[in-house]
C-alpha cells in the first residue's frame, strides 16, 4: 500500500522492501513495520533453540570489501538464526578497482543462485550499484558504504529508541561527534525525521559538521551542554582515529575536554535520558566509562536489537510472502 | 560396470567414483553418469529451499594450499547444499613444505572422522599424493593442481556442451590461449577426447603451446581465425598476468589483437557457436567485452553448472550406495 | 554431589561444569564423568550422519587471540557435530591490547545471545578472566591460555590413556621435553593426579624443568632412558623452534640426541608402552619417525579422542540439563 514509491529501487512493485539500501526514500509504515517484525523475532534469541526456519536453503552472501568482524558476525548471526546458509567473502577492493570487473564478481555469485549480497564497501554508493544490476531474484542490503548509509544501524537504533520511549513525535534526540564522516548518523537522522521526532540535534565541532547540514532537517550545536540540554535520546559517535592526526581536531584530550560524555554533562539531559552509541566505544575519548556502563546507557541493548532488525530485514527482502502476516502494529 | 579399469587410483572395486583427481582414465560411461547425475541437481538450485539431505552429517573439508576464493566458494555452495558441514582450511604451502608434514596434516584431519578432501595445490600431483595415502573411508577431489589437471572444472565444461548441443561425436571445439600453462585445458582434452569429440583444436602462439601437443589428440593453430573456422564451441582461456612480463607473449596488445576473441573473429565459426572461459574474464585481453556479454556467450552457465557438477561429484564419490538409482540416461 | 566444590568458578551451584578453565580443582568424579560422556559420543564418529541435534539453535563462538588452526578445527568439528552454529572470530591481541576493550569485545558478542567462547590466548588466565566477567548464560572453554593451561588436551590425554589401560592407580607415566613454557603439561600433571596415577615423571634438560616442578606432585628426571624405565605411558611435548634460539638448550641435533625419543629408548619403557604426543610432531627433533608412527604410538587416537571430549565438555557445559541422564559409568 506504498504505491507512490514503486519507483524506489528498494521496493518492489507492491511496494514491499527488495532491497535495504538506504532509509531515505523508506515511508513511515515500512520503518515501522520494519520494527513489528524485529520485534516478533526479538523472542526468538531467548528460546533454547535461537533458530526459525524461514530462510533454510536461502545463501546469503557478505560481500565485504572493508573489512568489518563486528558488522559481519551481526548479519551472520542473523542470518544463522534464520537457517541460511552464510558465505563469507572478503574481497580486497585492489582486485576488483574497476566497475567492470565488480560487475563480473555479482554474475559470478549470481549465476551459483545466492540469494542475497549484504554488501559493505567504502566507495559511496557501491551497493545501489550492485542492487542495479542484480539479478531480479537477489536482494542487497547495505551494510555500510563510504560516507553514505549504514541503514541495519539506524533502524536498530530507532528499534531501541522505541523500545525505551513510546512516542517518536515527543522526543528530542542528539547525535554528537564526527557528522561530517558518519554513514551511521546520516542514516539516522533520515530515520528519525522520517519517524516525526520532535527535534534532532547535531553537535560536534565546526569541522566535524557537513556544511548546510541544517538542509537535512536537523538543529546544529557546538557547546555539547547546550545540545543536550533537555533531549530524552543521546547518540554518541565513535572518533575515527585517523581523523585525530588531521585539522580536524586537535588532540584527544582536548577532544574529550570539548565533547566526550561525562555524568555531568549528561545531567544536562532529561532524567530519563538514553544514551546510545553505534559502537566499538572508544573510553575516555568520546565517552567516559561511568556514562557507557552508567544507567542511562542502553548500547549493549542495541546489539541484542541489532541481531533481531537485521532477521527482520533479511526475511522481508528474501521472504515478501510472508508479509502479509508480520506487522500487525503498523 | 567398468571392470577392466578397477586398478584406477579414483575408483573403487566395482568401478564406482571414489576419488576424482584426473578426467584421464576415466571411461566415457563414468562421465556420462556425472552428467546425468548434475542434470538430476540442476532444478535443486532452482527450488525454493535449495536445499538436499543427501550428505548430512558429513563433512568436507576445504584444503586450499593455493589461495582461490573462487573454486572454494562454489565446493562450499555445493557441499551446502547436499547439507553437508564444510571445513575451510587455508594451508600456507611454506607451512607443509615437506611432503611428510604434509601427510601428518592428512592424518590429522583423517582422525577426526572427515569425509572428504577438496585439495587445491601449487604442485602437481597433491591431490593423487594425499589419494594415495589416505584412510580407505575418505574421498579426495582434485580442485586444481599445478599445470597438470582441474577435471571438476573440465566436467562443467563438457556438461555445459551437452546442454547446448545435442551429440558430441559431431562437435568441432576449439580451445584457445596459453594451453602451455593451464591445468584446465589439459583435463578438458582428456574429457572431449573420451567424449568422442568429432575434433579438438587448440589454438595459441607457438611459445604457449606445449611440445608435442599433438599426442593428446589435437589439432594445433597458431592463428585465431583459422582455428575458429566452422567450430561449435570455443573455449577461451584465462591470460595469467604473471606470464606477461616473461618472454611468453609481448604484450597485453598485442596479445589481443593477434589471440584476442571479437565478434568479428567469431563470425569464423558456426553461426551456433557457443563461447566458454572458465573465469575470471579478463576483458580486452583474451576476450573482447562484446563477446563475453553476448548471445553466443555461455560463460555465466558455466558457473551455475560448476554447482550441480560439484554436487553430482560429491555425491557420487561420498554416497556410492546411492549409484544404483541415479544416470537413467547412461 | 561435589557440595565441597561450589566455589569453584567452573562450577555452578549443583555443582555441575559451566565453565572449563582448568583441570585444577575439578574432583575425580567430574573427569570420569567427562570421559563417560565422551565415551557415548565416540560412537558418533563412528555413524553415516556424524550428527546429534543436542545443541541445535546454540552459538559457538572461537575466541581466537592466537592463532591455531589446529585447535580451532577441533572445536569447529565437536561444535558442529552437536548441531551448533560456529562463528569464527581471529582478534588480533593488538586490537583488545587493554583488559577493558576485550570486555567490551566480550559484551558485545554476550548481547547477540550467544551461548559459549572458546578462548585462545597468549595471556595466562585470559579464559578464567573473561569466564569471571561472562553474562550468566554463557560458558567459557578454556582452549590454552599463555604458559598456564590447555584443560581439554589434558582430558583427551587421559581419555585415551582409559582406552589402552585399564586402572590409571597402577600407571607410570613419563612427560617428556619443554615442561617449563608447556601449558599441556601443567594441565596433564593436574588431570593424572587427580586420577591417582601411581607415578608421574618429568623428563627434560633442568633448563626447561620449573623449579620446584616436583611441588605439582612429580619426579623429575634429567636422564630420558633412566626417566623411561618402567613406563606405561610416554607424552612427548612438542619443541617450539621459538625455544631453540635462547639459551634454553643448545641445537636441534644436540636436543634429538639427549631427548629424542627413539625405538631403542623406547625399550626402557613397559613393552605394552604407548606413546602420545598434542602435536603438531616434530619429527627428528623430539621423535624420531619409526616411534611415531610404530606400534606403540596412539597419537592420530587422540586427535580423534580429541573430538569426542571436546564434544562432551560442550554439551555437559551447555546442557546441564542432560547431565542426569549421561556418566553411568561414574
Amino acid at each position: 500500500m506504498i504505491p507512490t514509491q514503486t519507483a524506489n529501487l528498494q521496493l518492489d512493485s507492491s511496494g514491499r522492501l527488495k532491497h535495504f539500501l538506504t532509509v531515505e526514500g523508506l515511508s513511515r509504515e515500512l520503518l515501522v513495520k520494519i520494527m513489528d517484525t524485529a520485534e516478533s523475532f526479538a523472542s526468538v534469541t531467548e528460546q533454547t533453540v535461537k533458530k526459525v526456519p524461514l530462510l533454510r536453503g536461502k545463501t546469503v552472501v557478505n560481500l565485504f570489501f572493508e573489512n568489518s568482524t563486528r558488522t559481519r558476525t551481526t548479519f551472520e548471526v542473523a542470518a544463522k538464526r534464520l537457517s541460511a546458509d552464510v558465505l563469507n567473502l572478503n574481497i580486497a577492493t585492489s582486485a576488483t578497482s574497476k566497475g567492470e570487473s565488480l560487475l563480473d564478481t555479482i554474475r559470478n555469485l549470481e549465476a551459483m543462485h545466492v540469494d542475497m549480497f549484504v554488501v559493505r564497501h567504502t566507495d559511496s554508493g557501491a551497493a545501489h550499484f550492485i542492487a542495479r544490476h542484480v539479478a531480479p531474484h537477489i536482494s542487497v542490503i547495505n551494510g555500510g558504504d563510504g560516507r553514505h548509509a549504514h541503514p541495519t544501524q539506524a533502524m536498530l537504533d530507532v528499534f531501541t529508541i522505541r523500545k525505551y520511549k513510546n512516542d517518536f513525535s515527543k522526543l528530542k534526540v542528539a547525535i554528537v561527534g564526527d557528522i561530517l564522516h558518519s554513514r551511521v548518523a546520516r542514516s539516522e537522522i533520515h530515520a528519525l525525521n522520517t519517524l516525526d521526532v520532535a527535534e534532532v540535534r547535531v553537535i560536534g565541532p565546526k569541522t566535524l559538521l557537513p556544511a548546510a547540514v541544517e538542509s537535512l532537517g536537523v538543529s546544529t550545536f557546538h557547546n555539547l551542554e547546550e545540545g543536550l540540554n533537555d533531549v530524552d535520546v543521546v547518540i554518541m559517535l565513535r572518533l575515527q582515529k585517523e581523523r585525530m592526526s588531521g585539522a580536524f581536531i586537535p588532540t584527544e584530550h582536548e577532544y574529550f575536554a570539548c565533547f566526550g560524555l561525562t555524568e555531568k554533562r549528561l545531567a544536562c539531559a532529561k532524567p530519563d535520558v538514553i544514551v546510545m552509541h553505534p559502537g566499538p566505544i572508544n573510553r575516555g575519548v568520546e565517552i567516559d566509562s561511568q556514562v557507557a556502563d552508567g544507567p542511562h546507557s542502553v548500547i549493549l541493548q542495541q546489539v541484542d536489537h541489532g541481531i533481531a532488525v537485521r532477521m527482520a530485514i533479511l526475511s522481508m527482502a528474501m521472504r515478501p510472502d510472508l508479509e502479509a502476516s508480520a506487522g500487525d502494529r503498523s
